[in-house]
């Protein structure tokens, strides 16, 4: 437990769903009633019909295409220098896009900010062929950091996007963890702040395989469907894919479950902090970093409790990820290994 | 029912395995107990421990792995005109290759002939930089047209394919009807066959989403999984992918499933040919051929019935496609529209 | 000689302007007075300014770069069977464009027919993502059997392009033969005829090495620029490109020399017959191809003729190129060795 | 003049060889004699015929092909952080690569140090699929601030390399300024060094446009001339690259032409020095990075020389690049510019 929310399994309503589903045929490709019900949804939870939605299976497929729809090859995108697609997504934004350039903002906070962009701006030039020329921003919301962008903030970030010309896509393996921390819409975390592009994960909030990438306004130009289908992310039984995600989006799942993870991780966080243990970074969403000595590392490791070091906050810092299953007991447990 | 064996549900077996996976908290990745037994098991039909599998989603993406594994990219890959790879998955395989040629033999018949490969052989060198470069052969195992190569006829293929050190690849969305239909292992379908990669499909005949992409021998070189990365189809909920191979590979239910598929494919087409229709191919596996006039289509449709016209085998041929699930009910419904 | 216009030295003017370009330092890159003047000579000749040039090393990238910027990675290009981008740019194509897919038309005869296109857009349906997906069309001309295209060809067919909403792409390699052979104006057949892109070719017909790619009208988004630079064709010392353009277009030497590979492949036609030959096409432009016995082949090897067999044409045709250094002698020498 | 080598024209002798030879026909892609005394040339330089040699336009291609030889798409090149091919190529490593990530070294210092290198191979796992995946390392010979890497230090690193099982890149498109700078002999400054691919650059040095992509030892897979085809850079009158190349290899021309740029560039630094300016790094080879205030650099430019503000060496940076072609009449006037 808390070694990562992908650990968790899915939550057992998305199994029933897959169940319900599994009764006779229906047409492939996303011609079938739970994609259409999806998409409902997701007008209604994005307050807009101005959306394509496009159901994948991973989060790196996800952002990929997402990149993929935004820049032509000879782009750079900007992101924080520790987004999970500079580091963790084994060249997947480069094999998607072409050969786009990631490259990391000069962000020494946890989170890019505006001046971050207007730096890079200043940077380069689009009149300079020989240099990067960016044409996306890229930020992570959740960010890796567990911390959260505000509406405001998102705002202010896509302004500079705009005077540039450039798109702005949001990775949102966590979005629901985003979303309830920062208790905006859906909307004004996406659209409304000028995000063309968000892959919108379902997958570690509870789902068993079911991403979402979302095209907003004029990003929607209908090569998405074409560049998902040749990257062999266009699913024949298109069908669970979209009952997973009308599980975790009717009656507001997908937020309940993003806020009850959210609790746990702030929970086992104060705890941690009665114990001594000094945390590394606010916890906004499902995510604590704390810092360990080896004694209390080796404590925890002998309760079974599983985490990860996360050396990009410190040589003894450490992530706990709380998921919709964390219970008030596994946080009991990892507390107390800590006293 | 018929559209195809896509439009099936998924078999119970398969949502009961993913069911009782979905308890606790277990690895990602890959880091769990039914990747294990999935393995095994693919060991166990393969009658080998010298292969390595990589369960992605899709078939598209199994077989642009699979080429990408084989080839590099200035590499033409030599198919049947009428291969899935080559006019049914939008410049996949292109994609996956890095700009990979798709080149289609001169196959007058519905199977690859080890004829046709020598005539290409002859007709491309490999020290003339400005033309086609073959590395590969792929198959299709159920072919297209719903036909079955046999372990001889795959040796014969291996072994022009040996001669001028050409890898062989088998896209077998439909491995599972072909093994059926053949009576042969599965080895001798595969490696023993000279076969360097298998995309062994499991979705068609019965999972939700499961396709294994398998290497054999020296095709074992590791980069598939650095391939599988950065193509998104490495899936965090690992399990769930394993758990669903685990129930299809598991006391043979894949063989199973695609032996009754066949067995309704031969009495849906005895009772065509009852009704004076006409095959357009033999029935070997899970699809039948069958030519048929306005009127005959018109009344299949009234009674409800999905099929699609087939033109690459005469504009007068449909496909119906029996799948895990179809019945002898589902045969009769057709066949007595056609009376 | 008469293996290929590509194994003729230069122009004697070609080589005499890059030695008076050699003197003093200017801007890389294209910022040099040769640029502005090679431009300037582009619009007299298209008789428009409303074109972007991009001086290239070689045909190949031409191609690839004018294909990669008319058409998205998962795009279809049609081009006659025997087209040079299908057959001898090792991949070239899909390269540049990151994965297109060339598609051979059913052109049975010696061009494209408007009608095979036509064809192609009724196989293809743009709202079926699993198929191919046209975007392109790429035309020779001359074509690789030495014919020309007239500018009512090229109309017809870039109607049925426009139509479909398709780019048009024509390889120049030998753009000044097809003019000079048509007597069309180079406007006439390109932009006019609604060529989106030409790749003009100024190698086989007397520069060292130097080839332009001009995209005309709604072509010119500026992307080339960009893909220009990271494929490794924007040459620093730009100035010996253009000055080989201005050498080649200044005064009607591109034609004159044209004109004169033309002649001289007529005369050696009118030769080849008078001396019983048989051609095995008409001769258009600047190759012969004629229909030749094994002795007489031996004949002409043994006179020191350099000619390739032609295949696609015949088992037993050969090819003869004139280029702009081919003399009256050299038809001379190749007649008698017939006799 | 001042402002880069690729402003200067080509020396004398280049045109010599290459109106030498225009004459006559020959054969085209490198079977001519030309290329084969080039070759020969290149086997006595570098002291061994365990070499493959690949002709090429410029030098973004030459380091495009060189790491798409050496890595596969899915790998991480490590870098300098100012290295050319990260910051001015256009994303030409990741196009000719098929999507590798340029990584930039933690290295502070004017050269990457091998424990750079060591500190990357601790910080990367090959084991760990979603993260970096390093394969190759390349540095810039002369160094990008005009440092040249000595035969040992090239070992030290090389050694490092080895250990990773990572292969070793030279971008030397000013190559032959680092040989005469450091007085080592071009086998020393290669493969002796662990060097298994070198873009050995001529056309800064002297000539048109010539670049030679060798590689070295295990790196000759043969891969690289079907990489080059495709990618366009397979000359068709392949004898001008060649006489290019014996012209500037011949009598050791290439050696001398550096040699008299790296004079005047210390030259030009002296004087610069004695008329009290600061230099920015130590002058080595063919480069001076010299600290200006604002009414000196109005000075020079009033006095009509061109050079670059140079930023990555600090704020008031400014670079003069001699060539084969600067004259001490060129350095007494930039240094009287400045008094």
């Amino acid at each position: 437990m808390f070694g990562s929310d992908n650990q968790a399994p899915a939550h057992p309503r998305v199994l029933e769903a897959m169940l319900a589903a599994n009764d006779g045929r229906c047409g492939s490709y996303g011609d079938d009633p739970w994609t259409i019900r999806a998409l409902e949804l997701l007008y209604e939870i994005f307050e807009t019909r101005d959306l394509d939605a496009y159901f994948v299976g991973t989060g790196g497929a996800a952002n990929g295409l997402a990149l993929s729809a935004l820049c032509p090859p000879w782009a750079a995108i900007l992101a924080h220098p520790h987004a999970h697609v500079i580091e963790d997504e084994g060249n997947g934004p480069e094999f998607f896009t072409g050969g786009c350039r990631l490259v990391a903002l000069d962000s020494a906070g946890l989170l890019v900010q505006p001046e971050d962009i207007e730096a890079a701006a200043t940077r380069h030039s689009p009149d300079f062929v020989h240099g990067l020329q960016p044409r996306a921003v890229t930020l992570t919301n959740l960010s890796e950091s567990g911390q959260a962008y505000s509406p405001e903030h998102m705002r202010a970030i896509s302004s500079v996007c705009a005077k540039q010309g450039w798109a702005l896509h949001v990775d949102g393996a966590r979005f629901a963890n985003a979303t309830a921390a920062t208790g905006a819409s859906a909307s004004d975390l996406s659209w409304r702040a000028g995000v063309g592009a968000l892959s919108f994960g379902l997958t570690k909030n509870g789902a068993v395989s079911a991403e979402i990438l979302i095209l907003f306004g004029k990003a929607r130009t209908g090569a998405a469907a074409y560049l998902r289908k040749r990257a062999g992310q266009l699913f024949s039984k298109h069908r669970y894919l979209a009952a997973q995600a009308v599980a975790m989006l009717e009656d507001g799942l997908w937020l309940n479950l993003a806020g009850h993870a959210n609790k746990m991780a702030r929970d086992l966080a104060a705890r941690f902090e009665r114990a001594g243990a000094c945390l590394a970074v606010p916890v906004v969403g499902n995510e604590v970093f704390v810092r360990l000595d080896a004694s209390k590392v080796a404590a925890l490791q002998t309760a079974g409790i599983r985490f990860y070091p996360w050396p990009t906050l410190g040589g003894d810092t450490y992530r706990f990820v709380a998921s919709w299953q964390t219970s008030a007991d596994d946080v009991e447990v990892a507390a107390k290994a800590l006293l």
